[in-house]
């Protein structure tokens, strides 16, 4: 037997990110992936182009064809696009009571592009956060949720908004290394990462892929986010120019 | 570098079949997948419950994004769906002249449920089997194709309608062995596989991306078959009860 990992989230079709990470990292880790699609983007390792959201009466089909078959040990939750898929979210997660939930706020694509309203940030704030064990912005989209600029005011925001930790990555940042700030109810701790050169697409959704997978194994939520960043370090680093754009992780690990 | 597979499919949001299977295996023999969704569909391991077209200004866009950054070494097509979407297929090939074409015929699910309209074998025949160097109907897709029941007849009428070469897989057969029958216009070969307990979600999509995978990094035909039903085996030997129906095949080969 294998976990398996619901994720909801959207639809990269160059292979970078969304559910081509979260399938491969999950796969890779032992899991498997389950994947309801909340947007097709229009995307390659440059730039997002557009999107389109999924109708919510599909997603509402396809949830209840799974859940009617599927055990689930966790759930991973990206791009979510618009308040009423995050209230389809809610709806899902009330029929997954202890099961783990890692949340990976997705506002922007890296490479640059929305993808998703207006009023997301707020909408997930009020119906997801509360209901997430994890969640793992990195530091443009924990500003943006926070309406803070220093890191531990954003931590200290996120976890008064209901989530049990949060961790901000620090890939954005301008420090020498990447430092990761993890905030627990019980404290605050650090890791720091080497710089790589170039810029990755969806490292953030395979951090957050990682940290599900681990979880849904049983591990703790410190073990599974050392974990799950030691796995993101060696795709990073096993990184290669698919095309004329950002790196694609290789998520062999 | 890793060679890129342009992947034209399906998604089934339980993790067995559709782009789940040819990410899967893609990345695990060493390629990277892009993908362009040509349906969602309603499904667990159990059946196939329904599936909504994507619009094909929408593809044709998200083609247009892949095809200004990437170089592609192979193509894998899945489901279909309607000759509308068969005809935007065939505009992405014309771009691609040279690029070995895999097309597993996809028709309906494995479990049961149709999944595309009643018009796509025709459109399938004329529009995209005389651009695949590989076609890998199972018994009762390569029937309905063909109108012919006897297999040999059937590998023949497939080779007249224009692709370069075909196998049937025998899973649906009821010979104690499965028997895969591969047709070249040189001649014919067959190989024989112990017949496992159980159905597989997937193995089909699982094959036809694994041969897909083969030829991009520049195996013969022959080869890149032969290499790719050595893996499925080694996946359908590994797969495991993640619900309550079909197993789904561990991908990790």
């Amino acid at each position: 037997m294998k976990p398996n990992v619901l994720v909801i989230a959207g639809h990269d079709p160059s292979g970078g990110a969304g559910i081509h990470a979260d399938i491969e990292a999950i796969h890779s880790l032992g899991g498997l992936a389950s994947t309801l699609i909340t947007g097709l983007t229009v995307q390659n390792s440059i730039n997002v182009q557009g999107f389109a959201l999924t109708d919510v009466d599909l997603l509402r089909r396809q949830a209840r064809a799974l859940l009617d078959d599927y055990q689930f040990s966790a759930v991973k939750i990206g791009m979510t696009g618009s308040p009423d898929i995050i209230r389809f979210i809610g709806e899902v997660l009330d029929e997954l009571p202890g099961v783990p939930v890692v949340l990976d706020p997705v506002l922007a694509a890296e490479a640059g592009g929305s993808l998703g309203e207006a009023s997301v940030p707020q909408a997930l704030l009020n119906d997801i956060f509360p209901r997430s064990v994890l969640v793992t912005p990195n530091l443009p989209e924990a500003r943006t949720l926070t309406g803070e600029t220093d890191i531990d005011l954003c931590g200290e925001k996120l976890l008064a908004s209901g989530c049990l930790s949060a961790v901000i990555t620090g890939t954005h940042d301008d420090t020498d290394a990447v430092e990761n700030h993890f905030f627990m109810r019980s404290g605050t701790r650090r890791w720091q990462w080497p710089r790589l050169p170039g810029s990755f697409h969806g490292s953030g959704c395979t951090l957050a892929s990682a940290c599900a997978a681990q979880l849904a194994q049983g591990r703790s939520l410190e073990g599974a986010l050392d974990e799950a960043q030691h796995y993101v370090a060696r795709c990073l680093q096993n990184a290669w120019q698919a095309g004329k754009g950002q790196l694609i992780p290789d998520r062999r690990g």
